[in-house]
């Protein structure tokens, strides 16, 4: 056992997690030994991250205790990794004054993410236990509509005045650094808070201590608003490289940074938004093990709904070609509007990520169209002459279908080729259009796509059937 | 015009974009005339990343002359965000001395980038052109599998050696500070460069100038090894809030390190891939509109010949199928074939991204599992009595389809529950098989478990129709 202590910082990576198994499990039987020094020195073995796994891993009644055996900052750190169940029943076991203390551990913005996160009555108790000025802050940050770059900044930054010098800032940073989510990004104001430049503590280390700031600082400072959109802000920040981007009010004054942690979980929210609307699902943030089963059927079964009932339409256009054609044409519907609806969903997947990615806007339209035309020409073209051969040498020849005869084989083809670059330009310009008209790009790559498709592709195997080879 | 000079630091986020087309605009015109240092100016207002945009949308002729007006700094950091053309095209234009003295202000890790886009003979004048040292490190990288730790570390660390004190130490960074790519994430080692703890520049900033560094680094480092795969790195780096992950060799000595920007990259990657794979695409690393469009075809034809030769057995089933049952069973083939591929879609996706995200594995097969039965059986039974009711209210009584019985009405409402039921089940546990078995589960989730429950789905119409009802 004393292993697990001695060696966990020389565990690699692939070990790591048994480490965390292996700690939990040993939880129970040293609580009942009342082993809590030994047990708190196994657990403080671990980053706070593995120690929050550990509560979820854990009989909930030992949750209080072994949140007890943290020391007060690595217990923050830990509580802001934890599921919202656990936090709020040990919010519940928290006397006032040991939720105050909590409190002041915690950064503003991982604050205001539990604010977002608890019922009214918890939220009530934490604004209670705040300082009045965390909770001004805290209030300032909620009071922001949720998908702008205020409510996902903090307002715990390190801010030096235009006339101070690189001694003065180390010595303010060393009095301030605690409390604030960065000190490797710094910015300069004047009186009045407003934005003048921006200083790095590499800049600061290599320095001659009486440089003054205003010599060293860079004023070329990106920022942006806080009603700026958070997921455009993420991209910059990602961009540009920075660890933190300023965020200011209309009249340019310095009201709070968004840190690179906060970005890069709005751009992983983002895409796992997308995946989930691509495969037809309304998103949920809980991850997959944890989410209900019934938070999951209600995620789903609104769009298998509102699918299936729009398929009518296909059915629809296929009583009518059933009772005008032979019945060998029905044989290739479901190859033709399968491969119909796979050409369009890639052109419309392929399109939708680079809307997300901003690499694409409604200015591309014209560009993205002829593309997929010269695409789906190539493709339709190629699969195409595949589907005239297999359909003669297979289902003709090899499987003896006396009623495929030559023309059919063109029909099908010739179908096949028209319905792949139908659907490559209507999967790549569906959402462009979409987002020019304030849709979501993203629900439109969704089966709504593949169903458009679908009856398109039956019509123009009708009309490819029926008008131009008479069948 | 001296307007987009003097107020771009004052730019919102919004009107960045429009101040590079701005000063791309500017180019011929300032060239034409001359006004070298005017034009300068203009660029330098910009950030690198835009610069590099700067040199995308202008006319090739003139990127050797924007590129030597920039200073040495900034050229190199424009250079690591150009595309692969552009930075070929300059390097052709390079003499040595050129090529020497930008390669000097690269950072190992992205010559190694730039490396790995390059034709053999311009790899070789950048090794050629590189100094032994940098050479032996790139070497070093390149020869790590492209999908481990040591591909995307860098060799250019911070390292302290445990007898040094803080004063020492901040000596130390202000020497070598230019060179490293983060200076924030220190580590401690012994004279044969063993990993021995990890210091923050915070922590070199907040103590006192005398404290031995043994006394305030943290000793439990997480480390990974070179041969640790990127992407469990990259979501380790993530997960702990690192900026940095030292990277050790078999003998725990530390030979680089795992950026966190580096790891971002490697995130985005794979969830672009995982876009790509689900939507039948083969990955390319180029985005959208740069892509030529015969590569879009290679990336995008064999998935849809794959997909529409596999769907033959559906249609295969169906000959068989039609020539048993009556015609009206044959409408309701698309809707249940359809409704069964999104079920099945929705389950496989949301399967596939927690496994990418490691919130899944083969352990959770079961679990799984049984949550999609539940799930399947929920929607099953819902969209099967929507379906029983619109069968005889629309198709039947509406539509007035005279063939349309109450039989019928259940046999397609009991084999389109029965369809979502299995078609949830192996869309969720196929991605978790496939991983196991050491398939991509991206490409699981694919159209491929499309047309695999298309077959299923027919075959359970069939055997619903024929043997539970008799029809």
């Amino acid at each position: 056992m004393e292993e697990i202590i001695t060696t966990y910082g020389d565990l690699p990576i692939a070990e790591i997690e048994s480490a965390v198994e292996k700690v939990t499990s040993f939880i129970e039987e040293y609580v009942e030994e009342k082993k809590y020094r030994e047990l708190r020195e196994l657990i403080l073995q671990l980053p706070s991250p593995d120690i929050a796994e550990i509560f979820g891993e854990t009989d909930k009644k030992y949750h209080t205790l072994l949140f007890r055996l943290l020391p007060k900052e690595q217990a923050a750190e830990t509580f802001v990794e934890m599921d919202s169940d656990t936090q709020r029943r040990l919010i519940e076991s928290f006397t006032d004054a040991e939720l105050s203390e909590i409190l002041s551990e915690l950064y503003i913005d991982d604050t205001v993410d539990l604010i977002e996160e608890m019922p009214a009555i918890v939220v009530k108790r934490i604004l209670k236990s705040s300082t009045p000025q965390d909770r001004a802050s805290i209030n300032t940050i909620l009071n922001y509509p949720k998908s702008s770059a205020g409510s996902v900044m903090t307002t715990e930054y390190v801010r030096f005045l235009e006339t101070m010098d690189v001694e003065a800032a180390l010595t303010h940073i060393r009095r301030v650094a605690i409390d604030k989510e960065t000190i490797y990004t710094c910015y300069v104001t004047d009186r009045d808070r407003r934005l003048k430049g921006v200083v790095t503590a590499k800049q600061l280390l290599t320095s001659e201590l009486d440089t003054p700031l205003s010599e060293i600082m860079d004023e070329n400072v990106i920022f942006v608003s806080t009603h700026d959109d958070r997921e455009e802000v993420a991209y910059m920040l990602n961009k540009y490289g920075f660890l933190a981007m300023p965020v200011t009010d209309s009249e340019r004054r310095l009201v709070g940074i968004v840190t690179l942690d906060d970005a890069i979980e709005v751009i992983k929210e983002e895409s796992e938004e997308d995946f989930a609307k691509m495969a037809a699902i309304t998103p949920t943030e809980t991850p997959y093990l944890k989410t209900s089963i019934f938070s999951i059927f209600l995620s789903r079964v609104p769009w298998l709904l509102i699918l299936m009932l729009s398929s009518t339409i296909s059915s629809t256009i296929l009583t009518g070609f059933e009772a005008a054609l032979p019945a060998v044409l029905v044989l290739f519907v479901p190859m033709i509007m399968g491969t119909g609806g796979n050409s369009g969903g890639q052109s419309s997947v392929t399109v939708t990520r680079s809307i997300s990615l901003s690499e694409l806007d409604f200015s591309d339209l014209f560009r993205v169209f002829w593309k997929e035309l010269r695409v789906g020409i190539m493709c339709g073209a190629l699969l195409g002459v595949v589907t005239f051969l297999k359909v003669l040498l297979v289902d003709k020849l090899l499987l003896g279908n006396t009623a495929v005869t030559v023309t059919v084989a063109v029909a099908v083809a010739l179908s096949l080729t028209v319905t792949i670059i139908v659907a490559k330009i209507i999967g790549a310009t569906l959402p462009i259009v979409a987002k020019k008209i304030g849709l979501d790009p993203a629900v439109m790559a969704s089966p709504l796509i593949t169903t458009l498709v679908d009856a398109i592709s039956l019509m123009v195997y009708f009309f490819v059937s029926t008008n131009v080879l008479g069948l």
